[in-house]
């Protein structure tokens, strides 16, 4: 520990111009004019990993932008650890609330304030950094591989697709993943799980143009009114989702489990004040951590129909329309879900209005056991470091590769996030704590010794 | 009426030229850049009225567009008759979907096209037509009074004022107005009922800031899923509105008058076909003529919130918006029904949210009692032209100023319209067929001599 914390010393300023380097290109996945941009990032992370000691490292082609691959092996015997991390970043609007352009990194206060300090320039950045000094001191146990991907904040539509492509290339015993929080500087913490996601639109037709509300109103089905009540009619009172067969296939979550998810702290009081509402609500019998984390979750996104301008037009419109969304949990099948919710939306269509669900999008969830040897090893390096033990948090959020990586490559993640929640990723200053960044240069060697030691 | 079936043909190409100069003037009411042609519309008015042989007319300011008066007073001992009528026009917007110009007047197939044809340059024009040929005649029965006002499609904001202040000037037994439909060609109907309007918009605020639907997504209170359970809740599944105290004064209507307005031809088939639905609906035990006529209706006329562009965005919104009204039925008042909505609506809203209800419009509803003499003697008028016996039909649709004229003047208003459904008022292609132009023209003047005689 002490000879990371010396070669972090040594090399703190460079390590963070070369950041800022990164950081510096504005990477936007979701732009298309970001394209050229796109390319300079990935071959940054190339000469990255190079310099950092990898044999290889190359910029490959995907089906979208290329992907960042490299590898150092060193032995053919010792265990291999893929790190993921991503090169784009989320766009910048609202440009007008940051305090610094957004592609200009600045430190205040011992924080780094950029697009993509944190999420996911700053956090995988972490691991080139472990990875440089665990060669330079000769100390890397484990086979390493590196896969940055630029497509991560669009939802990955070419890595899966990559991933099968170069399956054989990808061969490891765990991937790495800096790409969620922790729960306070003090407080480590491990992501365990993560939701899937459903999303539909659904559009309801009455009458086929807008009428007088007057004239028709009364006699005719209004489809906002009956939108409404087709939404109203996939929740009960006790916060339950009331398709059919929602929750056959839901993990319920043992009581020893939901015991140790419940020492992560949590300030009720303090959370309803931080977004200023007088009370929470939810499924009944389970906690807000509960509800976000091992629960699933039905939102609309979106609504919209009718006359939505100033003043008071009267109208019957003609048609309604929603963004529907479903966070699922672990062993709930995004198809299958998506489809129970298209039958039963569609059958409790009154006959006065033709309902059409459209699926836009789907994930499947994802749990890492705590039984398992990377989060052994992730726990032990965590209580190395910060002298206590990280709680296994649950998180509501949805990223599908992790449970893609599952699918084509059968290789399980560890998340070892360092992110805070003040971070502000996709929002205007997203930061990232300094300590954040040199905690996890630090902890992610000690990861390396005891995943390899614990894998022998 | 042989004499102004004469009069008409001598002159019917001159009255067609006369009108067609009245609506050749863009008065849209409702765009600012058209004041000056409101107040040359207005002109025009005052000049027919003139012509047509009245003592006096003149342009009269009010606080908004002007209200064109003129009156010949024959008998102080004779009857009189308040003719009502606008001047201004709705936008015309889709502009593309109009066939011809929308302010030049086509006639095809026997059928006057422009903006303004029906509504109501053209059934108000049948007036001015009918008074010059009984002044030419001789044979004006009654005191007459115009009042056309050029605010009508904007909700006549300011001829309740105009008419309290002028309230002297414009006694009168009876206003006569065409501004509504009859049921086809060849059934004579008149309106004898007319709804009234509350109307609000709901702002329902879930969380301070919109929020990752991940991260919060199912312990948090999402505004959409809370305002559709909230409009779902506002009627029952028998169809019946379910604010506290809302039937309270609704006008029962008798089981005789029910069977006389279920008279009126009406082809449900037809009907769901005009408009493309398999199934109507509405509140249980009353027939569809009864739920747009008699009955009060609650109608969603917008709604919006969250995400509502392409493809998959989540978020949990921080709110939800609603444009709802309510259609009212003779002696509900709107100021009790719009504070009742307002006070049910926030008491329902779960402690998770905050709900914020606004009144942006309202409108009594009007009722033509069918034994009044103005009634009896427009009965007549229509027999004697049509050689059968006019139909009362209860409109859905709201012309609140009709009993505004009742609260502020006193006086009882028959509505004496001969618009057809497919004029397409306020849409592309509105249009008047000749024979409706000229058949009003026929059948006011044996509506003055009916009413002078049963006045006497």
């Amino acid at each position: 520990m002490k000879q990371i914390e010396q070669y972090i010393e040594t090399h703190k300023d460079r390590f963070l111009e070369e950041l800022f380097g990164l950081i510096r290109i504005p990477s936007i996945s979701s732009e298309s004019s970001h394209k050229g941009d796109m390319v300079k990032t990935a071959e940054y992370w190339k000469e990255t990993i190079l310099k950092a000691g990898a044999d290889k490292a190359e910029v490959m082609p995907s089906d979208g932008n290329p992907v960042v691959y490299g590898e150092k092996m060193v032995d053919p015997n010792a265990p291999t650890v893929l790190v993921y991390g991503h090169y784009d970043v989320m766009p910048v609007d609202p440009i007008d609330l940051w305090d610094s352009p957004p592609f200009e990194p600045e430190i205040r206060n011992e924080i780094i304030y950029a697009r993509g300090s944190d999420d996911d320039k700053g956090q995988a950045f972490m691991h080139a950094k472990a990875f440089e000094f665990m060669v330079a001191t000769d100390t890397l146990p484990c086979n390493v591989k590196f896969m940055i991907e630029g497509e991560e904040e669009i939802g990955s539509p070419s890595l899966g697709k990559w991933c099968a492509e170069n399956k054989e290339m990808l061969k490891a015993d765990v991937i790495l993943v800096s790409d969620t929080g922790m729960i306070a500087p003090d407080i480590p913490s491990i992501t365990t799980g993560l939701r899937g996601l459903a999303y539909w639109q659904v559009e309801v037709t009455g009458p086929n143009r807008d009428l007088h509300s007057g004239l028709f109103g009364g006699a005719v089905a209004n489809p906002i009114n009956v939108l409404s009540k087709m939404i109203a009619a996939m929740t009960d009172d006790k916060g339950k989702i009331t398709i059919p067969g929602f929750y056959d296939d839901v993990l319920e979550v043992s009581a020893e489990e939901r015991a140790m998810l419940a020492e992560a702290p949590f300030d009720e009081e303090e959370y309803k004040k931080a977004i200023d509402v007088k009370e929470l609500s939810g499924e009944d019998g389970f906690s807000t951590s509960e509800r976000t984390g091992i629960r699933p979750a039905f939102d609309c996104c979106g609504i919209w129909g009718g006359y939505t301008g100033e003043g008071a037009k009267t109208v019957l419109p003609s048609k309604a329309f929603a963004k529907i969304s479903a966070r699922l949990v672990p062993h709930q099948d995004h198809n299958k879900i998506a489809e129970q919710f298209k039958v039963h939306f569609e059958s409790i269509a009154p006959a006065s209005v033709k309902v059409e669900v459209t699926s836009l999008h789907g994930g499947q969830g994802y749990v890492s056991p705590i039984d398992m040897i990377a989060y052994k090893a992730a726990e032990k390096a965590y209580t190395d470091v910060y002298g206590k033990r990280p709680v296994p948090v649950r998180s509501g959020g949805s990223i599908p590769i992790i449970s893609t990586f599952e699918e084509v490559l059968g290789i399980k993640s560890i998340l070892m996030g360092f992110g805070l929640e003040s971070d502000a990723i996709h929002s205007p200053n997203e930061n990232y704590p300094l300590i954040q960044f040199f905690n996890g240069i630090k902890t992610i060697p000690v990861f390396y010794k005891h995943f390899a030691e614990m894998m022998k």
